[in-house]
């Protein structure tokens, strides 16, 4: 090969290689510009709905995630109460670090009496409201509120005008079957827990450690 | 009515309270057999899949519902491993109650090394083993054992095999999305968490607290 074929295949490379350089720079502008759209901070609102199980222990297990960062958790269960949860006896060994309020008494099938629900229910609420006023609180769990809401116990716009007046920084998780679509459309993140098969239809009872 | 038409309609109302009777009997023979049928007490294999939150969150939620009993637990996890998460900096503060094992590196598109993650899952695994075939454990969560299984870095028919050996009472709860068919077959409880919406198609990043 000549010298003058040498030379431009030299300065060929430099080229490509500076294209090269080029797109790559662009690229990962492209990628810093992603990542710094979804960095984001911000409190958001989590909702796990549907049939099937992991809808409040995943609310737990964010809550211990949280704790675990050092943020404090408030959490209001609305339906549970009458019988104390493996949650409820390990949560309350941490009074300091998350404040917790079982304030129901037992699904609406069990407790079988609307007004004394809706009263239980609205002094839930109330509580769930001083979490909401309180930036303290890191991440707030209102475990089977949506029950509360399904069977109108509360007034959906009402806790969605409570919720979004909440602290900036502050997470919401709401956990129960039969979210309202008023709920989900104001919130960040619905999960829907769809029931694919259950040990209950083999005939294993709800058990220790797994449903309670 | 005559002496005879009394005594008649008395004794009507005597076998109609004697067949009430025998029915109600037969009645709560049925129920309570359902009862002590669905109360089948037997450790029970939990797999938590699909794309939506909640599968790992879970997870930690029924480790600390077990503790909450005074159950042992055991947890390994398969993919985390690289960064400390809000789960494991809370749950290692309990090393008598809970034995917390993060083997992995992070995922594989992370990684890029496919030796270097069968290694890493067959490590993973042994320790799997150990909780397996100790019945102290009453509780143990296999971490994205599911994503290990669906990239084929351990063998699925093992891993089954390894599973219906352990303790009569143990419960084992297995996160990971993509649960392969095989496992599905064999669990007694199987959720698909769904994703409705989430916050990061609206730019809002993993964050501390709910995400890790």
């Amino acid at each position: 090969m000549s010298d003058n074929i040498n030379a431009d295949t030299a300065a060929n490379t430099a080229a490509i290689n500076e294209r090269h350089r080029v797109r790559m720079e662009r690229k990962k502008a492209i990628i810093d510009a992603a990542i710094t759209k979804a960095d984001k901070e911000i409190g958001i609102i989590i909702v796990n709905t549907g049939n099937g199980k992991g809808k409040s222990s995943s609310g737990f297990g964010m809550a211990i995630r949280a704790m675990g960062h050092g943020m404090k958790v408030g959490v209001v269960q609305f339906i549970k109460g009458a019988m104390s949860t493996g949650e409820e006896k390990f949560l309350r060994r941490f009074p300091d670090e998350i404040s917790f309020h079982a304030m129901g008494e037992g699904y609406t099938w069990e407790t079988q009496n609307r007004e004394r629900d809706i009263e239980k229910a609205e002094l839930a609420w109330e509580q769930a409201k001083t979490f909401l006023a309180d930036p303290s609180y890191g991440l707030v769990l209102f475990d089977e509120l949506n029950i509360a809401l399904k069977y109108n116990y509360l007034d959906v716009h009402k806790v969605i005008a409570d919720l979004l007046e909440r602290p900036a920084m502050q997470h919401v998780v709401i956990t129960g079957r039969g979210a309202p679509d008023e709920l989900i459309a104001i919130a960040d993140t619905v999960t829907e827990m769809a029931v694919v098969k259950h040990a209950y239809a083999a005939g294993i009872g709800a058990q220790i450690g797994t449903e309670w």
